[in-house]
């Protein structure tokens, strides 16, 4: 299928730096085949106007669990520790498998709403987050969580990961992580056995580190090390790393992080909201740590919605740092889109909008007040946009919503099915 | 005109506490004239279906300056000072009058859009905002800005202020107060000046007070005083003042502030780009302070959107505790609705939905990802929504949106004049 976009405003990398100006993308099957010129023999079939359009690579949301948007807003307003084990850990202990299906619709639902392309994302249910993936025509990396002590080969969680991946070679969009969960619920053994055999299947590792203070201080009681050592001495950052969260981070953990080319995605919104603070992002980019960008799962952040999550961060740090300059709107768009695409291994395939690059895009309107003027819309999309400007995503070279529709996900399915959901596990409000 | 919002759910206040249930609300003129109980004789001109729809309250943004809206992403990533004297100014230095009448109706345009319906504005550029409101049928307060040295009378735009507020008093939803701009631009005269017009005119104050570190460094070398002594000093506070911004206050001056029943003005975003830091809301609501919301001008925000506000809000303070429960969702929502109108003097006509108030109500969509599941609605309004589920808003009894179609202003127009204005002003890109 071929499709122009013609004579839009386009965020394009220039010397490695995105610079915006007026260009037509021409794409065909899965690819950009050309900006501005036309390859010989193409034909489009789809010619959408670029008038009063920005069109950026699409987002990509580099930590989440998208399955746990049917917890969203269940849980506020609590400390870390009682909102995972006597709330949500509850909860997940009553889902069947195919809640996880259709909260896992529902998160990605909001993220093409949005404008993301491509997720992240650590989940429970084996086969549930895939399928879902397969049917929504969104790219993601998936790893199944894994949780335990003793260096195990035949743990269940283990290989079950392991057919998961097998079963999910078959869809293209479709790439997977290894996926201990956290240094607190994987006993230095079972972290060890997790790395070994991610080395041995060529496998990256996705993991959280250092979110919390407890987390930390437990850490130092019962190891002497923070949970970036705990991590290194498991040999964990021997294979391609994404670490989410890196809060409670020593400046000897980022000098680990940066050697290690450990790959750190940070969740302002999660980790303000469950009183985690402020991960240190302009001294770990300073260190020259890849950083990009996650929601984290809507039962902590409570959206999915990655406009949020570069508003917190391009605001944040200036705030904490009182320097305006500590972090620029240029340098959230990168967090947001290729470094992120490097963090996943496809820094070769997406993240930007260049010839031979897979086509994940999302198109903004710009005749809409938050975007208005258009006179530095690198600083719009950070500061003043809220995701609601995506008027339409494509992803893979497929239009996956066109001026708001979704065109691959039945929306009043998904919220009926959500709605039984959260009736049977008493999450509704008994107000109404 | 009577309009019935027929069984939808809606935000009511029962026993000083935000419930959530499913009500009907009747509005007949410019009143909520019944919720649940049809007033005998009452005739409804429009029925809106309340099935997947959320009423609250307006929102109230306590602290903007519209007209700034033109001003959009100019000037971003700069130090305060910087950003105030060799940016802005120069470009205020250019504006017609006109100007200040279109970026008004766009910083309207937004905020009506994202459900606010009424704002408190300082502006420079008589008549401009005052004709803007009484077209867009948005509810303001607004001052004129004043800067001066000395014990004057005569001063031109105290009495350009004076003139505007008589001019003013022919449209019902327009109400003033006086605006002394900061004690870094009014020296201690001028400022006790304005404070007698204020007491003299029976008006309240709106000002600017401890913003940057700059200015309280320089107040303290200047004067020997904090910026809030100085007001007080200066007599300010013997008349109902709103005090915005308050980031770099002492424990006495919150002391102060609390004794003089002072409002303030939080505009976290502002705050933190500019490199101003945090406020302390959570000290300030302990101390009795009565806090509200605002979103600055479109120039240091960048955005008007008061869910954007309300999510940094809802989660920053958290972050700097490191306590999830130090400001709670239910507090941010009164911070965004009811405490602005006690601010500005209008607790008994706006700010909840209760028979006798005003319509002045936003209508929100719950079949859209971000509010669902529907089950903590007002955690949903602070960490979930974007603000672009507003789907109809009324003011005044009047609908002025309705299914996101704005009623009162010719938003082509408005987009072709703010276009014409930057490539005049020289704020257009210039890439494209």
């Amino acid at each position: 299928m071929g499709i122009i976009i013609k004579d839009a405003l386009a965020v394009l990398p220039v010397n490695g730096e995105d610079v915006i100006g007026k260009h037509s993308i021409y794409i065909d099957g899965d690819k950009i085949v050309g900006i501005d010129n036309e390859p010989e023999g193409f034909k489009a079939d789809t010619t959408i106007d670029g008038k009063d359009r920005l069109v950026i690579p699409g987002l990509i949301n580099a930590h989440t669990h998208t399955y746990m948007s049917m917890m969203r807003n269940c849980a506020d307003d609590l400390s870390f520790m009682d909102w995972l084990f006597k709330t949500i850990d509850p909860i997940e202990g009553q889902l069947r498998d195919e809640d996880a299906y259709w909260g896992s619709l529902l998160g990605q639902l909001e993220m093409i709403k949005s404008g993301t392309t491509m997720f992240n994302d650590q989940q429970m249910h084996i086969h549930q987050t895939t399928k879902a993936v397969m049917e929504s025509g969104m790219r993601a990396s998936i790893c199944r969580g894994l949780v335990g002590g003793e260096y195990d080969r035949n743990d269940v969680r283990l290989n079950q990961a392991l057919e998961e991946i097998e079963d999910g070679k078959k869809c293209d969009r479709l790439s997977f992580f290894f996926g201990p969960h956290a240094p607190y619920t994987c006993g230095p053994e079972y972290l060890r056995m997790c790395a070994d055999v991610a080395k041995e299947k060529g496998l990256g590792i996705h993991i959280h580190l250092s979110e919390s203070v407890t987390e930390s201080e437990n850490m130092m009681k019962d190891h002497n090390c923070t949970p970036i050592e705990y991590a290194l001495n498991a040999g964990v950052f021997d294979v391609p790393t994404i670490a989410a969260h890196c809060v409670q981070v020593t400046p000897d953990d980022i000098k680990i992080l940066a050697d290690k080319k450990v790959s750190v995605v940070t969740n302002p919104a999660s980790n303000m909201k469950l009183g985690n603070g402020f991960a240190p992002v302009p001294e770990m980019m300073a260190a020259g740590v890849n950083v990009c960008l996650g929601t984290d799962g809507a039962a902590s952040n409570n959206s999915q919605n990655m406009f949020r999550e570069m508003g917190y961060l391009s605001l944040i740090h200036k705030g904490t740092h009182k320097t305006p300059q500590c972090i620029s709107a240029k340098e959230v768009f990168k967090i947001a889109t290729i470094n992120g695409a490097k963090a996943l291994g496809k820094g070769d395939e997406i993240g930007s909008i260049e010839v031979g690059k897979k086509a994940d895009l999302a198109i903004l309107r710009l005749d809409v007040p938050s975007m208005m003027p258009n006179n530095n819309l690198l600083a719009a999309l950070c500061y003043s946009a809220s995701g609601s400007e995506v008027d339409s995503v494509i992803i893979n070279g497929q239009i996956i919503m066109e001026k708001r529709e979704v065109k691959t996900i039945d929306e009043e399915r998904v919220y009926f099915e959500i709605r039984e959901m959260c009736k049977r596990l008493g999450l509704a409000d008994k107000t109404y």
